[in-house]
């Protein structure tokens, strides 16, 4: 069955999932990139980028997991682009290039409409403002036996969290402490939201843990 | 140089270092022992307990290494007891029994005065009323060329990192989600005090990481 899936979301040793102050330098915030560090090294990632290489371990694998059966991604806004409020115009295309890593229908919340981008490789974002509830709606309806991807961020995770919709999160837990940005936990009681460790495996740069909701608490 | 340190200190993933509404029957708060699960399966914690067997693995390595070269200990009052208020009497003579794990002289914060407690195999409790900093520097007094190891709770292992006494943590990230208790960063940039990452270990029940202050950073 179709399930929805947060996988190879980042959180710092301290909680975060992304730094401070993100701007058009900074997409993942000040230090964000530290998270990404596990994921940069890989192959899979390498490949995204047209490189040869990378690493090809555990690291590796569980970047491999993120992209398999994926039917449709859902993006927060602040994942899509640095812009904050009304669009100024339709030029801001995503932080990607022309040819974006998701390949098939993607979801962006925000406030302001825009009419669907179509882009190299299979990707069309479609910009949804009637809310988290309405884009999951869409995003199951797109992706059919696929699954549905949580891409992120920080903020977009806790809200299908907090309404009880995901089913699987991966999290890569690195060895870094970032001090401040954007906190997963802060607030939330995922325990009581129903989830359990299913897994956890030892990577080469961070500790992949596979969190599932209890069969008593899905819908 | 004797050094301050945090040692095996568990933390899960969601940042707890206890569970909530510790109590007699419940001294790590209820799931507390969940983080525990990483050390109560090694060589070392049934030693402790007068037991055979046990795992000798990393997470065995990692747990003897809290016991090496330590001149003194600092615990928490909550750490020694369930005792809330004014001692009612002195019949309270902490967790462990006649002869506790500790072997040296062993400094408990509380507001409430009480004589020296001498105890089996050489551990002497300390009550120190007067403060974070004096029970520091009667610790390392008291260890000479050993370490002084802060063995917690969560609150006493907060005030020491943010006065900067702290100059090594080991942390066993525990992949289990604890949802509600006692929250180690929440509020803490541990960045900005000066800690970074030396070194990470994967360990069998916990991914192993040590942080230190950065030499800029230390005294």
């Amino acid at each position: 069955m179709s399930k929805v899936r947060v996988l190879s979301f980042a959180v710092s040793l301290d909680g975060y999932g992304a730094g401070p102050d993100q701007d058009l330098a900074n997409p993942l915030g000040v230090r964000g990139p530290e998270l990404m560090e596990w994921f940069s090294n890989t192959r899979v990632w390498r490949e995204m980028q047209g490189q040869e290489g990378g690493e090809t371990g555990v690291d590796n694998r569980m970047a491999e997991m993120g992209f398999h059966n994926i039917g449709a991604w859902i993006l927060g806004r602040n994942m899509f682009g640095p812009i904050r409020g009304p669009w100024p115009d339709e030029s801001w295309k995503g932080w990607w290039g022309d040819e974006p890593p998701y390949h098939v229908p993607t979801f962006v919340l925000t406030h302001h409409a825009r009419p669907p981008l179509e882009m190299a490789g299979g990707t069309v974002f479609h910009f949804v403002t009637d809310g988290v509830e309405s884009a999951l709606k869409q995003a199951k309806a797109a992706a059919g036996e696929g699954d549905v991807r949580i891409g992120g961020g920080v903020s977009t995770i806790r809200q299908y969290l907090q309404t009880g919709s995901i089913d699987e999160l991966h999290l890569a837990i690195r060895p870094v402490p970032m001090g401040s940005g954007e906190h997963l936990w802060n607030g939330l009681d995922v325990r009581a939201l129903g989830y359990e460790v299913a897994e956890h495996i030892p990577g080469e740069r961070a500790m992949h843990v596979i969190l599932r909701r209890r069969a008593d608490r899905t819908a």
